[in-house]
């Protein structure tokens, strides 16, 4: 068994377009304090959100081959529109466990909702792809999905206007649809959006439950290890480094808005050279 | 002579982070009817503007070595973040003359300016490299020059709320120190920033002149072909095509945009894989 014990100690590999994947390695990181992560952030090629299906795959597919370079002992896919046009492509070229953000998400909201009508909000290209509402029809026939891509959101987030009136006035745009319709129930089907999650909450309304799959997604990898008996069972000792990030531009750019993000201070982020991948 | 005769026949290549370039490119038709051009929009990695001098300059080598395929007599960089950040690095690998929309635009700035007060308005990376600052002072030693960064404009345009109380209050933001200041010139020095020209001039207000290089650039780049005895004598016949358009990604919606910024329509634009040159 030394091979299992040698595998539970890898680390996971958590990937997304930028730095919004970040709000799902907090919640791992949260969730699963003895398990080690490396993260890859596509700063150089973010956003993917815009971009065709095409493209976002064949971005995604290197990344994961990246990962498995670093001995990941599986992989959580942090970026809903990679979660949305490349899980597929994932699934046939890589054999160890894949997470991905979407259907945790998904699961969730129909627990979630009582008047069966879920609203989605994503980027262009995840509510392009319609995965939201298929999923969740698949699973809640009598449930009713109304998906509004919000493509300005992430561009706000980024510059930092958490809380401002533009940001205020977009939101009021984005969601008119969704509050006329009265669901009850909103998935943030985008990692950017949970740092805006007041201002959305504000404006959508008290009653509307707003889903975050990144909890879920925690729960889901936790679930998964815990199946495959590959979950790290303590802690690794001092001098180990616990997370590891990688990104394909702007090193300190990313560990700036990384650690306005996360608790625990980045110490630094190692540029690669992903088309290399 | 026979060689020279091919090479005046030859296209122009112009290239731009995604669809912003396509302002220098529909300004170079109007001044040069008799060019064709070939376009490339690396719409795959947009944007550039808010990436590091290293990626912009490596994915600009990769953009020039992928026009020099299409036997281009010229290279034009209509992208400012290209221009600020890799035109050192495309002279030094290309041997046929390339133009770039920085330093044209800050020499009709200073030629527009009458009290030496000059705004500059730019993405994050054209303004972070300093460049128009340094070439205006190079050539007008009594220049002031106040360089802002708005990196939500590209955004809103590519959202398309050019005329918009959002875009009006952010550009309100932007150009408030530059207000105060009192410059009396404005160099748009990001190739969407046209598309948003009436906005612009309305916050800044009618006493400023607004200057938008790409006009500039066509006439460079008409001077330095007419110079080196490489402009194109006469329109070429039919069934030449005139005009083509690359792209790295999403050709459908590159060329929607296309389709209401040019008069020309575009009838295609290809995709190429970019990261193979």
């Amino acid at each position: 068994m030394i091979e299992q014990e040698e595998l539970r100690n890898r680390p996971i590999g958590v990937f997304d377009s930028g730095v919004g994947g970040l709000t799902v390695a907090r919640e791992i990181m949260r969730q699963l304090p003895n398990e080690r992560i490396v993260y890859f952030g596509d700063t150089a090629r973010v956003p993917y959100g815009n971009k065709s299906p095409e493209t976002i795959t064949k971005f995604s597919r290197q990344i994961a081959r990246f990962l498995q370079t670093q001995d990941v002992k599986a992989i959580v896919v942090a970026c809903n529109s990679a979660s949305a046009c490349a899980l597929d492509a994932l699934e046939e070229d890589v054999d160890i466990p894949i997470v991905d953000v979407v259907r945790p998400g998904a699961k969730t909201a129909i627990g979630a909702t009582k008047n069966d009508k879920i609203g989605v909000i994503a980027t262009a290209a995840t509510i392009g792809s319609g995965i939201y509402s298929r999923y969740i029809k698949e699973n809640d026939s009598d449930a009713m999905v109304l998906s509004k891509a919000c493509p300005l959101f992430v561009p706000l987030v980024e510059e930092g206007l958490w809380e401002d009136p533009v940001t205020d006035e977009i939101a009021r745009r984005y969601l008119a649809e969704l509050i006329d319709v009265g669901i009850d129930t909103l998935i943030l089907g985008c990692t950017h959006y949970p740092i805006i999650r007041s201002t959305i909450g504000r404006i959508i309304g008290e009653d509307v439950t707003l889903v975050n799959p990144a909890y879920e997604t925690a729960m889901e990898l936790k679930r998964l290890l815990q199946e495959k008996g590959l979950e790290s069972e303590h802690r690794p000792g001092l001098g180990t480094e616990l997370y590891r990030f990688f990104v394909s531009d702007a090193a300190d750019k990313f560990q700036k808005f990384a650690n306005s993000i996360l608790t625990y201070g980045i110490l630094s982020a190692k540029v690669i050279n992903i088309d290399e991948y």
